[in-house]
């Protein structure tokens, strides 16, 4: 068994706090990790405040964790010690369903284990990234290809593989015309892969604040969607839209700039439900669809395209006191583009 | 010019009447045909109606007509006097825009002028199928397969075509589960022709009454909505469901009865937006999707599968003094499956 350092929350109101988690001793197949940076995630944010459903405090949150093995069970194949890893949002599956098989691990039957704020095979919480180490099955760990920093490496396991499935899944190409809701943490990262990828990308965000960023990351066009005009002048365009925005949109708007067959997916869900006039589908046989982060065949292959296309999120590395500053930075939109936490500092 | 026998409609809550209307003169590409038997659409009672938006009374409905061409312009080249044909929902298009060029009329960038109630390129309305003759251009008239009466061949036109569109676009066919929800007039074709395309075929409708039915039409399965049990048992089964029904329902139960990459399409929008959870769609990368009736190519191959698997409608065949009656017995559901007026009674 090993004793991490980690931050930890004890409420949906308290702030982090030093803490020590233990990590199980190593099964056969399992690997230990040493974290060296963790992202931090909107998602973490939702389920540190309790928004996201009842959570077993203390809560460790982080699920964009970049490191290097420092032990392996007896049986482990796929690393060595010394190998740059990467663990996303889940950490195991039942691994035997029909979802499992296809490598869609994500959508397990039974329930993929969440990286943290879930219970996992053994029966213990899990307990995620903002941590010294973490043990993960190989089978839930990616190997970082050399050319990709750790630090910038964290947020691709989660804002990487959560946008790069769908453009990867609803075939973003050359040809392609891709908008991209929202220029944040996923948004930015949606750009610069849609990109790479050869379509051609528009920014639709709130305001044209961001718009420099936007252009300096691939995109062809940005539009401020407080504009009314903005929808009228793009009505029917988009083959694919990313709407990487969580709160409440208006719905059939954005559904209007889809050209025929075109798809809109959203990446995060609003709390309340969305209002939807089926007319916005009929008319040109449009999709409404919905994605939850990747794969772990496709994590991996989302970080060979990335380093391939030399794509890093922009990213600004914190130490762990100032976990609670960032979050207060990320709720009021005042991040560019993702904080990651020096987890040397924990 | 032609004058042609009509029933026409005088207002929303009016009663059909014994009317002539004129048909055009033959321009180049038009062909004139005799209709022998329009079918009763629901859309029909929706427009006459006024429920769709206001409407340039009087009106003559009817988008599912079979008939024999009589004579045909000068330039014709598709069809010749005597030939068994149909016409659809729709009788022109712009014939240039991307959709047009690429045989997907029904989504014309203008607008595709409906076969009643439409304004047409000579700045005149539209007037359906409950009339003895109608002018077309050829691009707008289908050819009707030997072995479909033109009784059975008036429905195929607009209820046939609907839901062969989507079966067709999402690729039902062996190993597909196909849910078919409503067993009316495009549930009974839909499930009749996603059987043909060697489907697993499953009817989810309001109570088991028309159980028996649905077996015989190709169903392998069949199940009550009003039962909650059923949504319980078929969660995550469906490849794909065809919601016929235009009615409000509880889109989010019937979205839990999709598979992974499963896709919800609606044939039919109800008046009122329908509320929407995005996880609904998130946890299973599900689809909610709309579609409508299809390209006039799309539609001659309809016809021709039809007649390759002997498929055709189950109608009740009525005269022109019956339609009051029938529009009253398809709001009360009591229609199997479909009307169909017999034009000599006109």
């Amino acid at each position: 068994m090993v004793i991490a350092k980690a931050r930890a929350v004890d409420g949906p109101d308290k702030s982090f706090r030093a803490a020590e988690i233990e990590r199980r001793d190593l099964d056969l197949h399992d690997v230990l990790i040493e974290i060296k940076f963790a992202g931090i995630c909107h998602s973490d944010i939702h389920t540190a405040h309790g928004e996201w459903g009842a959570v077993n405090y203390p809560l460790v949150p982080g699920h964009e964790i970049a490191g290097i093995v420092t032990d392996v069970g007896s049986e482990v194949t796929k690393y060595k010690i010394g190998d740059r890893v990467g663990v996303g949002c889940m950490v195991d599956s039942c691994g035997e369903c029909e979802n499992c098989v296809k490598g869609e691990e994500q959508y397990c039957h039974k329930g993929n284990i969440p990286t943290y704020a879930g219970v996992d095979k053994y029966g213990e919480p899990t307990q995620g990234g903002y941590s010294s180490h973490i043990v993960v099955t190989e089978e839930f760990v990616v190997s970082i290809p050399d050319n990709i920093e750790l630090d910038a490496a964290a947020p691709l396991l989660c804002a990487g593989i959560t946008t790069f499935s769908p453009l990867n899944h609803w075939g973003a190409g050359p040809g392609k015309k891709i908008a991209v809701v929202g220029l944040g943490g996923l948004g930015h990262m949606a750009v610069k892969i849609a990109h790479a990828m050869g379509a051609e990308v528009t920014v639709l965000s709130q305001t044209l604040k961001k718009k420099e960023d936007g252009l300096q990351f691939g995109a062809n066009n940005y539009y401020a969607t407080s504009d009314p005009e903005t929808f009228d002048k793009l009505a029917g365009t988009f083959d694919l839209i990313i709407n990487t925005v969580s709160a409440k949109i208006d719905l059939n708007a954005y559904l209007s700039l889809l050209n025929l067959d075109g798809t809109m997916v959203n990446v995060g869900a609003p709390a309340d439900p969305l209002s939807l006039n089926v007319m916005s589908l009929i008319g040109h046989r449009r999709s409404f669809a919905g994605s939850l982060i990747g794969g772990i065949r496709e994590t991996q292959e989302m970080l060979e395209f990335c380093a391939e296309h030399n794509i890093a999120p922009e990213i600004e590395v914190i130490a762990a006191d100032e976990i609670d500053e960032a979050y207060k930075r990320v709720l009021s939109s005042d991040v560019k583009y993702r904080f990651v936490i020096d987890n040397s500092t924990l």
